[in-house]
């Protein structure tokens, strides 16, 4: 057992699925499910996820040894702040969010008692809540972790659960994080829901809708409200992606405007060669 | 049996499969491959997709009711002058070619006495070749077809094929087939060729790149050669399409810029509400 008493604010999807691997891997104890939702609390509890759950953060977070925090990204600085003077010296503060810079700047607040360590766990799935939770949604996948100073013990043992759980623990910082997922996951999104608004009515002529397209657009399915947040925290590192994008972007119409067929060539070896060292899951 | 003497020229996955499905369902007679590559014409034969091969296509065509060109699309235009003479009368000929408007055009050079319909069939793979043939790749997929004038008898008849092999015929005009493939099929290769390309050495970061960028660039691994026969016949439309995405893009940018979360969210919902407009397969 590495933390006796955890205590899950937010708990959905990820916070769920954390919660029920924990604790079928023998390295979480009790859970306590915090949510606004009347339903959410009662679904937590039903799944197995939580043991117990309540609407009171600052009730939950008391006795807590781990506090894991999956709540929408832009609340997560807002639910340190809120928590900070009720956890108890010793504990252990992460987070589930896609964006790390300013997340990890507001766990400043946090009194030196306790220890913050940032964590991103690269899954997730169209469906969100916590009736979708599972043990085995992090299995094989990577968990970014970001670690502020002075938390070496923390680190360690949220490594150990990360690892636990069946998840491939990396360590980076958060500036780094939030350059790199803008490019690998926010610039995409954006991309995707670009490509599906700009075909207007032609998305309705599905005798002329493939594999391809149904593939390169899928992820703009993603829920509004999170995405929302995503891009608008980490807006200066897209901006920059989106440039380098829309620089490609151009070449190409330069290249069909001129008819030249060296450069087209040249710019699809280069897409494949790049998708080639993405390689598959 | 709708065609007795079927010719497939260019016999590769789409030639090759529609050759396997036209004989398990009966409407289709002895099949004569036609291909330059020695390993492909034994290929054919070894998969049961031609009952015999030949390098040479005029001979190849002389005794045919139904000539199938399945090379790659800008050699057909080329390939219907080469054969035109030696085609017989009552011929049907047809092709399966991804742009249509150039292909319609080059068909006037055919004899009166033979009837040309074009194809596109909706289907494919990653993996080329006649090895990769399978009698069900159709199975469900559309199929476009596009009639010239007075070949009602051989549309009829062809059409009769296209539904014994398990597929959808669609009846189209070529300007409307090239405009709408543009949109649903180029731009998205464009796109996701662009944007694999445009993440450079980050292509390498596996640990930050999830199932999201993979979907979103996976045909940019598709084959040079043919992407840039396709694109560059199709550059007209493919530029009208890329503007419209590009109009997408830069609202994107500005709504970034100036941080305004309202668009933002009004771009997202209008990307995930076109997403799901298109349904899945």
């Amino acid at each position: 057992m590495l933390f006796e008493r955890v205590t899950v604010i937010g708990i959905g999807l990820i916070g769920g699925s954390f919660a029920l691997a924990g604790r079928e891997a023998g390295v979480l104890g009790e859970v306590v499910g915090v949510a606004r939702s009347e339903r959410t609390l009662l679904e937590a509890v039903h799944v197995g996820a939580a043991n117990r759950t309540t609407p009171d953060a600052l009730e939950a977070v008391r006795d807590a040894d781990l506090v894991y925090i999956a709540t929408p990204v832009a609340k997560i600085a807002e639910t340190l702040d809120r928590i900070a003077p009720a956890l108890k010296p010793g504990c252990v503060v992460t987070d589930a969010g896609s964006t790390k810079r300013a997340i990890m700047a507001a766990a400043q607040c946090l009194p030196p008692s306790v220890s913050f360590v940032g964590g991103h766990p690269m899954a997730g799935s169209e469906r969100g809540g916590v009736c979708e939770a599972r043990s085995h949604l992090f299995h094989g996948r990577t968990y970014l972790l970001m670690s502020a100073t002075h938390v070496h013990d923390a680190l360690a043992r949220l490594w150990e659960v990360v690892v636990a759980i069946g998840a491939r623990p990396v360590l980076v910082e958060a500036d780094t994080h939030d350059r790199l997922v803008a490019r690998t996951s926010h610039l995409p999104h954006l991309v995707a829901s670009a490509l599906a608004a700009s075909l207007g009515e032609t998305c309705v002529q599905r005798d002329f809708i493939g594999d391809g397209l149904r593939d390169t657009t899928r992820i703009a399915e993603g829920p509004v409200s999170v995405w929302r947040e995503i891009l608008m925290e980490n807006a200066d590192e897209v901006l920059v992606a989106l440039d380098e994008f829309l620089g490609e972007a151009d070449r190409w119409r330069e290249a069909l405007a001129a008819r030249d067929e060296e450069t087209v060539v040249d710019l699809l070896t280069r897409g494949r060669d790049c998708r080639q060292r993405m390689g598959e899951q």
